[in-house]
């Protein structure tokens, strides 16, 4: 993990889950990032708090209002890092903002998939062409021709569950507003890989394992997989994303996920 | 070819293209369906005049009004149906209707990616929904266990453009919104066929090859396949599918392709 050095990072969905803990252990790296970017859709909120108590220890941690369904909020958070940066770029963006609605493939509805897909999939289709600029620019000012995360990267948080191949646990959850939007996830970070490897931007789906979330103990069962564990995983397969890796689908252990 | 025989079938998207295609070649078929509904968005319409052209000449050919976009009118579409079948039930579903916008990574819209999903991938499930009696009562009706076309079948007229694996010419043509629609559809396909083997209903994705129709052509060149190749190919590998087939997604070769 101590390879994993970022100057700066923007995480969507941040007040919670697995988004709370990318930010806590990125703060607690040895050597942390100049700026995390923690995006959440009400800063000031009841449900940001643990987000407000660790800003208020450290000062390289800032909340960004962001609902990523509101292709306006996407531009104003956009706006506001880049300010916050100055003149550089952004390193690293983890589209980790996700929903998921309990449903079966009997009662699903128009409303219910398309909500799941604007957040799902849209919103980071949107924020990866939001914040290009920003980590073109990034990329721009880092030395090396090979792609990487400390240069520049998006990291779109899948799901398994988005594996057309595993169908996993389908007996368990049929979630197939969730499956759906994740399989498009899936193929959004392959468009993504293509269009902006000119860029020097590498782009990788993760599954993030069954993580103890409450959007993970949805099914009604305990997951195994603990969010320390999880996290620390996918922060080390992170330092180790290198040009060859760009638009595949890993697991948090680095294990190629089949489409 | 001869071996496609259906006592009835739902054509969505029916009045151009690949859809009209298959209608035309069902009607011709040595033993004909009894009934080939043709649903189209307007059957009144100058976009429909070959197929109230085709009406007039086949007494088993019935066009049905269906915007797939819209679950009221799905609704009233899977009721016309049921009505005409009076008690039988509905053997193959094909969820021909879709869209394409023409569009790059960075100019794609929300409104685009919703549109899309909503006629490609939302469409699908909720027609496979409204028609599940049908479908469920023609498999009872069916002698045999395996599963057939000819028993009850969902067949989703997919693309290799909803290929991950492939990103088939991403160079030529980004459609972002199509690809993942598409991909999002192959998720669906394999979920029907998990959620609906056990009413004895058969589901396949197929991908039509890249073929002369107005969206084929597009992209600004001239596909290679004709709509009578595509059209002849699919029909002849549908009388082919059975129980091994259910959940993957094939060309009109009956080749299989990857997710």
């Amino acid at each position: 993990m101590a390879g994993l050095r970022v100057r700066s990072i923007l995480v969507t969905g941040a007040n919670r889950g697995i988004g709370l803990g990318l930010v806590q252990h990125l703060l607690e790296l040895p050597e942390p990032p100049q700026w995390v970017f923690a995006g959440c859709r009400d800063p000031k909120g009841q449900r940001a708090q643990e987000l407000q108590n660790l800003a208020s220890k450290h000062p390289n941690l800032v909340i960004v209002p962001l609902e990523v369904a509101d292709p306006d909020s996407i531009k104003a958070a956009a706006a506001r890092v880049g300010e916050q940066l100055g003149g550089s770029g952004l390193n690293l963006l983890i589209n980790n903002a996700g929903m998921l609605i309990n449903n079966t493939l009997e009662n699903e509805t128009l409303e219910n998939m398309t909500q799941v897909y604007t957040t799902n999939t849209i919103g980071p289709l949107l924020l990866g062409q939001a914040f290009l600029p920003l980590l073109k620019k990034a990329a721009q000012g880092s030395p090396g021709s090979g792609l990487s995360c400390s240069k520049a990267a998006i990291i779109n948080i899948s799901s398994i569950g988005g594996s057309i191949k595993e169908a996993y646990f389908w007996d368990l959850a049929n979630n197939l507003s969730y499956r759906c939007s994740k399989a498009a996830l899936n193929m959004l970070t392959k468009c993504q890989s293509l269009g902006y490897r000119e860029h020097g931007i590498l782009c990788v789906a993760l599954h993030p394992g069954w993580v103890q979330t409450d959007m993970g103990s949805s099914a009604g069962r305990t997951p195994p997989l603990t969010v320390e564990a999880s996290v620390q995983g996918m922060l080390k397969v992170l330092s180790c994303l290198s040009e060859k890796d760009t638009g595949t689908f890993l697991d948090w252990e680095g294990k190629v996920v089949p489409w």
